[in-house]
């Protein structure tokens, strides 16, 4: 059991980590050599051009010399906060404003749980001596936690009190967010000019026709039903090999750029280059030569590629993105079924077209029940057998066996420093490997369900990485074992027993969490503005592989936000803090920190660095709530089985109240707010179609034209060589997986400290 | 344990019983003075006239003499069978049809599955010694079951490849039949003419507005938001004070005319009666006076309160029924979410006229999610606790609580053949009216979470009544106990362990379930034929109640098919067949007659006797699917808690993928069928609409009379007196509770036996 000292001494650590990183990134950031690290959003949006362009000596184009800057070296705190929301919107979009809320809302709910439990919940524990007359060793941090209340005591009715407090301020809190939130999302839609996804619904299942191509069938079918509002529509080809083609050019266009522009600095010397792996042996051939004549072969194959795609009618898929006179129309479409048959012709509202991601257009129908069950399965095994292909990869990864399979290493093996590397982090780096592996392994799993919007996939990864920290870190650090022994564990133990098992473990690992906070949040946190990362990485591409303007471009890879990991991170610490609120509030204030310093640097980040991909304008609020709900959930019960290891039965029936009332808030919500996330009101729509047909008398004219075009595949944008929209928004429909990730080095470590042979 | 003699000499008496029943119903319903009881719906119908009016001596109109007629006493079979599908439709309705097709259903999945468990199982049950050897008693019975097979025998790969065929044939059989259903559903739909359900929304929340009424508000925005489509709407006015002052008024006028009809038989003397209770006391006065005066008065009151329900503008509800021109307009309209708050102009697809619950439009929507929580609290309590508050009061009705409670009945009491009565037979009352009453007051908890269509309440009740079967009589039964007592063996349980605590009972109840389902099934269905009850209570009314003819056919209460009671008991047989089907394939032969029995039987009272409250095209279908569907997974679970105490531990994981492979269809049925249940495709609506174009160019002129007063209070329609359709069909937004019940009495039986104090 760690003491309050302890807990002093890890918390000067990680406070003290924590300032190097600030101080680092605020003494980086100002070197202008790192701009297109700490500043990319300026340079997308294309305000701000490069500092080592700018006028000056050749040192100052890389070092600050103004010894200035760096008195004021923490004012871009300030900067970070005074942006106004409304700017921040047009700036950054809607779901980057939405997602730092989520910080907020941490904030604003455990803000006044914070001052309430400190009040009453401390000095009730602490005026006790249950801990001082047992025989158990005890530190000062356990008797300020519920551990130090004697069985069957009357002052446990003050934790339940404190339990339906914590409920009620929870709720409102949520249901207020709820109702921010729809509003704003709301307002974007009526204060947005008119884009496509809202003109236009996606249409999957088209029916075959012999006698008729999928663009016939789309239209006579909608100018049948929808005759009054059908305006257009785009048919979606396979374009997959073209786009794999198109991309191969892409990369032969480059390295012909960076030979012509070595070539003109030194025009003594033609470029040669070897035609083999890696450019490592082979051939020595004219480099521009080969490439002229490589990129003629590519763009021969893509021209007859896309003649294929265009003419074939097999390459057409059955789906279609269609385009209607109104919002309204569209509206209508989007939320009614078609045909009798309801696997035919089903519309969904469309997602903007850089957020569609067109390779799972393909996926026919009748695949996807299929598809989820066998990922559904997946994932439970997943979950709670992970660790069994682990152990197997490091039971090979050990010494015998590395010897047996390549004998002749074994020399080398047996030096005694590389001897005791294998043996000690060989095992270790093999999970961590998966660590790091898992978001992408989430998001591959969600790309095989099928989802048709990069904004989906997120949202489903993010939902199934919140489940699994739950499982395996979570119940892992409080009940240590791995999960499939805790699966069998609760299989074969009374239902009513699981919450006691676990809530009478929940005083005794405060002090661990508190420690997870201070390294995953604190430090992390901050670790996350640093960017070192992706600093190295930027200054390796830089001087290794940047061959032109548009590599620069590349390597600067300002990453996004990154929903699908960020936001499963937030909601840990909500389930902590809703866990440990009534059972050890001494844990509260770390939490608060935690969200402060978080809203600090994510707003920052949001403002200077990450470029989203798309904007979904909130679609993820649904998920945030609810996933805070199974937070409150899971803490009512716990509480339930901790007090009743503790005597206190009489309060059972009070507590078991709660989660049913929480669930009737939730259903309540769901009925009242979930809707503004997945329809479009026809009131709104004909309010907006109204205004614009004040506003623009003749949009209805230039509406054909805008919408004709606005959902085709990028491949066919300009060869694909334009990826970016006229209003500088990148399409991007490609996998996204080069967010900075929050370090993980806790979590991490707990799993790898389960884990251990 | 049972013997095969004892099972056939049950057999013999249950087959006696219902051939008992069968030729009493031949006998019966051939004397012309049941025709009315056996014959209802042709007279509804008006293709059937009085036999008493028709022409023959005195006896002849009370008693059939002709011999001829008794010698083909069961040619009601063949004229129950040959009437086809289309004409039946016509006749009864697509609910009914469907509705026996349950039964259809039940031949169709148990009749391969007998075949081939006999064919396969029994012989591999049979071929073994294992209960020989054992020390235990056991019976024929058992040597045909799963328990004679020894443990970790290979044989067991029998049984689980059986459990796969089951599922398979289940599952492919649910699904040609949910399709089937679907396109009945469709041509139902598609062929009917207009009614105004097709062209109508039910609008409910419409917000307040203090300068303009309901009426106005609604109109406003259905012209603002669907300006095309809008044709007409009706308000809803809370019209219950009114509906009630008119019942009394129809009772008076009944007697009116009962008074009038004695005085013109015999002028010379004026029919008196006293004013006090029932007629017993009070002054004596001229009836026929007494009654016009009354009347008057009536009349006077309702005028008045009709006038203070159109005048007083909070009297109107916020509810609307809203027509649109064409069913597309409507299909859109009920479909869309129309404002920003979801909560409010809340639209759904109108109910039949007649099918309305008008009661329950009055109820707000913010105290409905309300309702529904407090009523899932209760039924969880109805559930396992109900037994009670019921032990509670047979506690108090013993004779001691009688002696004290009415001492003056003590002489009386101390009788002895009373006394034993008393003792014997009162706490099994008790438990039987509480039984007698479960229907009534599962409809109750319906009609306060507000559904607004009988139709629903319907479906609710079902699903409900279902869920107590299967807690108090299906695992009642095979766990002796009370339902709260096995609650709490289950919490206090292993998870895993439940499936084989109730697996392991299965085996020896299988002569329990066989008995219940002759007494129950085969018995209780032949006396639904005889309608007993019914026959009693017209011929009692006939003498002491029937005054008018309208009293007479009042008298005559046909009844309807009762989907709140009738569809659980199906459901209970599909479930006790597939968890015996693998188990003791014994079993089978006798829920097919059962299935055989019964749909003969029904198909016979819905032709000649039930008269359907309203037509809901089916809605009911994906709750019988959904619940087949219950059975098999319960089923699959329970085998495998079997197996797993019979070590053969190898076929766990082939087993557990049973219930997740259903689980799959089910998800696939889901999405595929039910939207056609719950939604209107636009392309049949629009179909629809063409069709209606070309048959009847000047429609459109006449839809808005025809749907200006559709859906009017029935206690507006001509003062509520006429309470019947222009196409004969009654509107009776009453409350339904006059189906004559199928005998539960074996159900009884347990739940008293179970109850015994």
């Amino acid at each position: 059991m760690a003491t309050i000292g302890d807990i002093a001494v890890a918390a000067a650590i990680n406070i003290i980590t924590a300032l190097i990183f600030l101080i680092a990134f605020a003494f980086l950031r100002l070197q202008p050599v790192n701009d297109r690290v700490y500043f990319p959003k300026w340079y997308i949006k294309g305000l701000r051009t490069s500092p080592t362009a700018s006028d000056g000596t050749f040192v100052t184009k890389f070092v600050n010399l103004d010894y200035r800057s760096y008195l004021t070296f923490l004012n871009w705190v300030p900067a970070a906060l005074t942006m106004p929301q409304s700017e921040l919107i047009d700036h950054a979009g809607l779901d980057s404003v939405v997602y730092l809320r989520i910080y907020l809302l941490g904030l604003k709910i455990f803000t006044p749980i914070f001052l309430f439990t400190w009040a009453i919940l401390i000095p009730v524990n602490w005026t006790n001596n249950t801990l001082e007359q047992s025989q158990d060793t005890y530190s000062q941090i356990d008797k300020l936690s519920i551990s130090n209340i004697p069985h069957a005591s009357p002052r446990f009715w003050a934790h339940v009190a404190m339990a339906y407090l914590v409920m009620i301020w929870t709720c409102f809190m949520l249901k207020k967010e709820y109702e921010t939130v729809a509003n704003m999302r709301f307002y974007c839609l009526q204060s947005e000019n008119h884009r496509p996804d809202q003109f236009t619904v996606l249409v999957k299942n088209v029916p075959r026709d012999d006698h008729e191509s999928v663009s016939e069938t789309v239209e006579n079918f909608f100018l049948v039903n929808h005759h009054d509002n059908y305006l257009t529509h785009q048919v979606v080809c396979n374009a997959n090999k073209l786009a794999k083609l198109v991309k191969k050019k892409q990369k032969k266009q480059n390295w012909l750029d960076y030979y012509q522009i070595k070539y003109s600095k030194n025009p003594s010397k033609r470029p040669m280059m070897k035609t083999g792996f890696l450019g490592l042996w082979g051939a020595k051939v004219d480099a521009i030569e080969h490439h002229e004549t490589e990129i003629k072969k590519l763009s021969d194959e893509i021209a007859e590629e896309r003649k294929n795609v265009m003419d074939d009618p097999k390459a057409i898929l059955p789906v279609a993105f269609v385009s209607f006179k109104t919002r309204w129309g569209a509206a209508v479409a989007a939320q009614t079924q078609q045909v009798r048959n309801p696997t035919l012709w089903l519309t969904e509202w469309a997602p903007e077209p850089r957020d569609v991601y067109w390779k799972n257009l393909a996926i026919p129908y009748v695949s996807l029940t299929v598809r989820k069950v066998i990922m559904g399965v997946a994932f439970f095994f997943l979950t709670f057998f992970y660790v069994i292909p682990i152990a197997f990869v490091q039971s090979l990864a050990n010494i015998e066996g590395i010897e047996k399979a390549v004998p002749f290493l074994k020399p080398l093996i047996n030096i005694k420093l590389i001897k005791s590397f294998i043996q000690g982090f060989l095992p270790g780096i093999v999970l961590k490997i998966f660590l790091k592996l898992l978001p992408k392994i989430l998001m591959m799993m969600s790309k095989f369900e099928g989802f048709l919007s990069i904004s989906r996939l997120e949202r489903r990864c993010a939902s199934r990485y919140y489940l699994f920290k739950f499982v395996n870190v979570f119940l892992g650090s409080i009940i240590a074992g791995a999960a499939f022994e805790q699966l069998s564990t609760f299989l074969n133990q009374p239902a009513s027993r699981i919450p006691e098992t676990i809530g009478i473990a929940i005083p005794m690992k405060a002090t661990f969490f508190i420690t997870y906070i201070m390294v995953d949040g604190w430090s992390g946190t901050a670790g996350e503005i640093l960017r070192l990362k992706r600093l190295i990485i930027y200054h390796l591409k830089n001087i290794f592989l940047v061959k032109t303007e548009r590599d620069r471009e590349k390597a600067m890879n300002p990453g996004s936000i990154g929903f699908n990991t960020g936001e499963p991170q937030i909601q840990f610490y909500f389930l902590i803090g809703l866990v440990y609120a009534v059972v050890t509030p001494l844990l509260i204030p770390f939490i608060l920190v935690f969200f402060g310093l978080a809203f600090v640097v994510y707003r920052h980040q949001v403002i200077n660095v990450y470029n989203p991909k798309y904007e979904s304008r909130a679609a993820f609020w649904p998920d945030v709530h609810g996933r805070v709900i199974t937070a409150l959930i899971i803490s009512q019960v716990l509480l339930m089985g901790l007090l009743s290891t503790k005597h206190a039965a009489a309060s059972t029936p009070v507590l078991l109240a709660l989660p049913v009332l929480t669930m009737g808030f939730h259903i309540y919500c769901k009925g009242r707010f979930e809707p503004a996330f997945t329809r479009y009101p026809l009131q709104e729509a004909i309010n907006k179609d109204t205004l614009d047909r004040v506003k623009e008398p003749n949009l209805s004219l230039n509406l054909k034209g805008y919408l004709e075009h606005a959902y085709i595949h990028p491949v066919f944008k300009d060869d694909g060589s334009d990826d970016h929209y006229e209003d500088g928004t990148p399409i991007v429909p490609t996998k996204r997986h080069t967010r900075p990730e929050p370090s993980r080095t806790n979590e991490e470590e707990i799993l790898q400290e389960k884990h251990k042979p």
